[in-house]
């Protein structure tokens, strides 16, 4: 899993099926990349999360099928990105 | 999941069945790299999309069979890439 | 989906089964990176082609447990790699 | 699988179900990336690991719908980094 | 598929259930990164192989189940990395 901050909430009015619902976050990796998550959490903008990628992207979420390849899994007590 | 801008499409007469009446848009993600993905939404040149990867992008389609690695999941109604 | 040149082919004599009678290309990434793909469609030296990576691989071969994790999917009837 | 050097252990009070009871390490890799990875072998901070990446990082876990995408499989018992 | 060359074998006394019996050998890409991958084809020192990463590195093991994201697929007869 990596770990990313929460930059903001994507607007996306027109979609696939299979994601209604679901939350999307633009998040930032520690190379400053943008990256789309769904978020099963309620992570909001600032806070530091960890994310699944992949196959287990879809675990992580109440549907299973789900379609995603990013999945915000949980939100960090304390990081300190320089630590 | 990825941002990236649609390019135009990619013409491939002679390819592998499992991909047939799909269209393969060209894309540019933020590093310049070019990809190619299967688009069921219909994406227009210059569009900013979201693409699923890997075993997610499958699921993407209406036909979870179609041979594919890259999605367009979505059209972004408002991106700007450096902001 | 990646975009790659056909550099040649493969010979590997001793190799796990799975793979008998499969042809293996070596490909060229945009990046200049060496790869190697399982080959359904015929490509020759000098082609521009698309690859399905992952478990898109697989079901891109006719016998869809063949053991690949990178595929190519079709010939690009015209690419400019600069254009 | 990558060879990783165990840093700590992250906190993280919230997050997804399907984690439960399993220990969270962060691990930095050659490239001094940080990541986040599931523990079922009890490594401690300083031990050099191997990590399985991938849908294989579930096959690790004693219950493999554990969601993960990275998970230690083994300590090694001598690594040089730079040997 | 990738293209890398064997610089020996990792002992891991300590290991989660699932890759008993199973060789793992220390491999470097053309980049110099070390990566570590199941062996069921008995490579040496200084052999050139070809590795099969994801879910196909499970594929290309004798038991499927195996724990590996990254597998030796064979050995290469003639390989000049820098031809």
């Amino acid at each position: 899993m990596e770990i990313m901050q929460v930059m903001g909430t994507l607007v996306c009015s027109f979609r696939v099926a299979g994601l209604d619902h679901m939350h999307l976050r633009i998040l930032r990796n520690a190379k400053g990349k943008k990256l789309v998550a769904v978020d099963p959490v309620g992570a909001r903008e600032g806070n530091w999360v960890f994310t699944a990628s992949g196959s287990a992207a879809r675990h992580a979420c109440p549907d299973n099928k789900v379609l995603t390849d990013l999945t915000i899994g949980g939100i960090i007590d304390h990081w300190n990105p320089d630590g």
